[in-house]
């Protein structure tokens, strides 16, 4: 038994370890039963009810809200309009137990909320789910979702998914939906592994006409990050040059033709490309070299 | 990864330990700023403010009230008049904690306040302080309050207490507060340890006089629970029997005079004492002569 400090008296503290587990899942039957709620989470036509002072204890966002002199502190609703009903809910039963399932189904509109809302740890654990859960299926929308939220070691994972897959992954229809930017990262890189340069010749052009009115200006850009030179001559004259989005653009047709002309060279010549002609392999490409002179 | 039950779906549950220790820290917090307490609990002229939702997951005294339709669920203030502030702040503090710290000085008040709003473990927990800490100094109130709050197991460890030391304690001011029912009790006793029956007397005169007016009348009881056969002859003769009081009452009179004849019997007769008079040895008294025969 301890002694008070200034005095002889015998002083001793108890610590009940399960207390707050208790607590806690008290609040939460509370809530279960609808007792004692004084806040309404409104998003879309649903309202999500709780306790304010537990939202303050869970939830950075709702802290800096009550902290101040918000008017909020006294409203009884608060619109969360941006977010889906079902994320908000899985956040606010994360602050009630500390426990929270993630699905593919859910991860992303709980990372939404569990982003607005700041909540501890959430963002970790889906960036984490996020990252067990890389696949053909999934890999380009978490690369974006770890772009839109700066997961910077998930959104390095995802793009090496992408880059390692792309040979798979050219063929899917998700690929079609992809920015015009993110598309463009792609195929700019080294990294891209695909078996034939000309395959990404077909991806542009398909994904261009798979929104025309809005893609047919960025064709341009997009062909000349393509690495005409590592194709075979008889593609670029016989399919290239006669693909009609080619022809609308004069600088596309022109660098068609650059590329013609060195594929053309002796051997020999093609040591030095002209600038606008990029000639540099693929590293998928270049292992596939490795692999057969080491054979 | 655990996979759904009902799917080839990938779900996995992510659990943080410490999250409710840290929920209820911040809830602490709140308290401390003062950020959204809803309820003042009104003890004299203090008030005392807290949240309403993590009282009633803390106490069950609030979750009783709250989770009925009692006019209190509105209220912004809870009349605890019966109660001592400190006492409620203490336990109010545990609910946000978990840890209270007991002392001499507030095991009372805490007791009082943990009974009345039904904390889980405080009573256990002041039940084991007062057990660690029975002394001279403490033993009377702690069997008071033992059996004030039918704490069965202390009741029997502070009695036992008392019936060893009630040499010492018979010298202490604090018997002469004693209820006339609880005094009663301990001079019924077999176990009460004294070296001499005539110090039971003098107590039983000491403690009447201490509030003469409204224990005059309890005197003759008293009288009749000591073993005055146990007492010197020459005792009974020249003290007891001059004592002022128990002139007052004929029975005590006729008792003693009883006592005496049966003291001035030949050894031989003492077999068969009168029906009135307890002749039986105090346990103390017998453990002295095993001693003595033992030698």
């Amino acid at each position: 038994m301890a002694e008070d400090e200034f005095s002889n008296e015998p002083v001793r503290e108890f610590c009940t370890s399960d207390h707050p587990g208790s607590v806690l899942q008290n609040l939460k039957e509370l809530r279960d039963t609808g007792t004692l709620c004084d806040i309404a989470l409104v998003v879309g036509s649903r309202e999500i009810f709780a306790h304010r002072a537990v939202l303050a204890a869970g939830s950075r966002y709702f802290a800096s809200i009550y902290r101040s002199d918000y008017t909020e502190t006294h409203a009884s609703r608060i619109e969360l309009g941006s977010l889906d009903a079902g994320g908000v809910e899985t956040v606010v039963q994360y602050i009630y137990t500390g426990v929270i399932k993630l699905t593919l189904g859910n991860v992303h509109v709980v990372l939404a909320a569990a982003t607005h809302l700041d909540v501890l740890h959430l963002k970790d654990y889906c960036q984490q789910f996020l990252s067990d859960n890389i696949s053909l299926g999934t890999c380009l929308s978490v690369w974006a979702v770890a772009d839109l939220y700066d997961m910077d070691e998930l959104k390095v994972q995802a793009l090496k998914f992408i880059l390692d897959n792309f040979t798979k992954i050219i063929t899917m229809e998700d690929v079609l939906e992809l920015p015009m930017e993110r598309l463009l990262e792609l195929l700019l890189k080294d990294e891209l592994f695909v078996d034939k340069e000309e395959a990404l010749f077909e991806l542009v052009v398909k994904w261009t006409k798979y929104d025309v009115v809005n893609r047919r200006a960025t064709f341009p850009k997009l062909l000349a990050s393509l690495r005409i030179p590592l194709m075979e001559l008889e593609y670029v004259i016989n399919n290239m040059k006669s693909e009609p989005l080619l022809n609308e653009f004069p600088e596309c047709l022109s660098l068609t033709d650059e590329a013609v002309s060195y594929l053309m060279r002796p051997q020999l010549l093609k040591d030095l490309p002209p600038a606008g002609l990029n000639t540099r392999p693929r590293l998928g490409t270049l292992k596939d070299v490795i692999v057969v002179c080491g054979g």
